[in-house]
């Protein structure tokens, strides 16, 4: 049976001032997924999930890789009979892109095995039906960046315009998980459908400026940028010790904070793998002091999206 | 007595999807302004204004120009006397930034006579409360081009943080001035106070876009990202033949159109001379048509900003 075997990396969404645009993939924690061909005739069968705390459903229609796949294979024209075994070595429910990973492993992993007739970007519509299974909605700010690595700006969804944005060397990510959950619908449900233009403005300008920030490899610029007013003032109380997490962060030198996704999880960036020692440390201070069970990652951006490792 | 001759270029403020964040200056028009040091202690004096059809005022607490000039002398504690004389090169109230342009050529002219005590950049405060006099607001989407040349990002106001966005080389901006006039309040109050998340996160994608597109000098990106779903659509209908110039432009090979600031012109960029000398002519040809009196500007993007002539 021919199989591969694909690591797809787990992905910070919103990015602060970025809401729904703007994504970037981090080396660890992700998700394996391995796939064999068949020669049953177009079955899409998942015979293995580990490390999901029996969360996840194994039909094939409700499982954003075997969507993925079952969405690759169709709009190709190809009746191939697939296995899947799914290793989430990735909280779920975590903000990280869990669902996005899956997704994104599950587009890679059968173009590999079909000798990649399409190129790695033109992934993206498949592993975003994937994604629409677990959230609703397709949106690509998690599934871009697992799937092409470094920051992603999803420029526009309609027609869909997904822009790679150089990332700066030397970046570090510090993701803390907070082991809560915060359902996405709750924290969809919770924004506002109306903002003030002052407000779009604010936030719009954080958008130019992390972009550009990162472009120019311009730390200062990236922090200051790194501003969310839409979002985070709503979704922070959905998160215990938020506001303490993020001062411990910035107070021990990160560059900027937020939420990460739709949160549970916070994220910062610092310059230096010496600052995120610090803000790793200082986070796991203050969460062990109140008693908050979390898992911390301290990750540089991962430049290369999801990839076979057997 | 010592005098100094100061160009400041006109500036397209928005750029469509940048609304009063993004701005960028053209070479040509601009305003020239001639200051010179008296020995008439702190006294501030207009003494010639040529090609504002008598619609500028004499007052040197009402001008642009001369409240830069005060508001940096009285900054430094300079009691010094001055004489300016304004040639206003461009239309005034056409949404080119001429009262920006007059603002910043009063602080470069002074802060030369002064012998530069202040770096060009750390001019901008000045600059800004000589718009504020003539808009009401201290907008800097028009003073930031003007002073420091190229496109500009004003991230935020407060506190001001403007940043340089790096301008591809051939970017050709065409500017259609039609002769009517757009008050800028009535252009601000047809604003909605709120706008909904889709429409800002649109936006937003756009704003990331363009300075993306500008950093990389993705011209193709830099075309897609040229769309306002915020003010054009509510102050297209100030514009008559608006949408007929936007369409003549694009149908002529422009990246992009929309209006330039508050209106009423409209403006394109272009990827080339070529491609812009066809816009220039298409909308040349329509305007003709309609039997709509109008300038058309032509013209590099202005790199350099402000500078002495004389």
């Amino acid at each position: 049976m021919k199989t591969v075997k694909i690591f797809a990396p787990a992905s910070v969404g919103n990015s602060a001032c970025g809401f729904d645009v703007i994504g970037f993939a981090i080396d660890a924690p992700g998700d394996e997924l391995i796939v064999s061909l068949t020669d049953r005739h177009k079955e899409i069968k998942i015979i293995d999930i580990q490390g999901d705390n029996g969360k996840l459903s194994w039909d094939s229609a409700k499982n954003t890789a075997s969507v993925a796949i079952q969405a690759y294979l169709q709009h190709l024209g190809i009746e191939q009979g697939v296995e899947i075994r799914l290793h989430k070595k990735m909280p779920l429910g975590s903000g990280l892109g869990s669902s996005a990973a899956s997704a994104v492993a599950g587009a890679v992993a059968i173009n590999e095995l079909m000798d990649k007739p399409l190129k790695r970007k033109d992934l993206l519509p498949f592993a975003m039906e994937g994604e629409r299974i677990a959230c609703g909605a397709a949106h690509a700010d998690n599934v871009a960046p697992s799937l092409i690595g470094g920051f992603v700006l999803v420029r526009s969804y309609n027609p869909l315009d997904v822009v790679p944005i150089k990332t700066p060397q030397n970046l570090v990510a510090i993701v803390v998980h907070p082991h809560i959950e915060v359902s996405t619908k709750t924290a969809r449900e919770i924004l506002p459908t109306e903002i003030s233009l002052s407000t779009a403005i604010t936030q719009w300008g954080n958008v130019g400026g992390l972009v550009a920030g990162l472009c120019m490899a311009d730390m200062g610029l990236i922090g200051r940028s790194l501003q969310d007013v839409v979002a985070e003032p709503v979704r922070a109380k959905l998160i215990p010790h938020f506001d303490a997490i993020k001062q411990a962060m910035l107070g021990a030198g990160a560059l900027g904070s937020s939420i990460s996704g739709s949160g549970p999880s916070v994220f910062a960036l610092a310059a230096n793998t010496d600052t995120a020692e610090k803000v790793r440390i200082a986070v796991t201070t203050l969460l062990t002091k109140v008693g908050m069970p979390h898992d911390i990652y301290v990750s540089p951006i991962n430049l290369q999206g999801a990839k076979v490792i057997g």
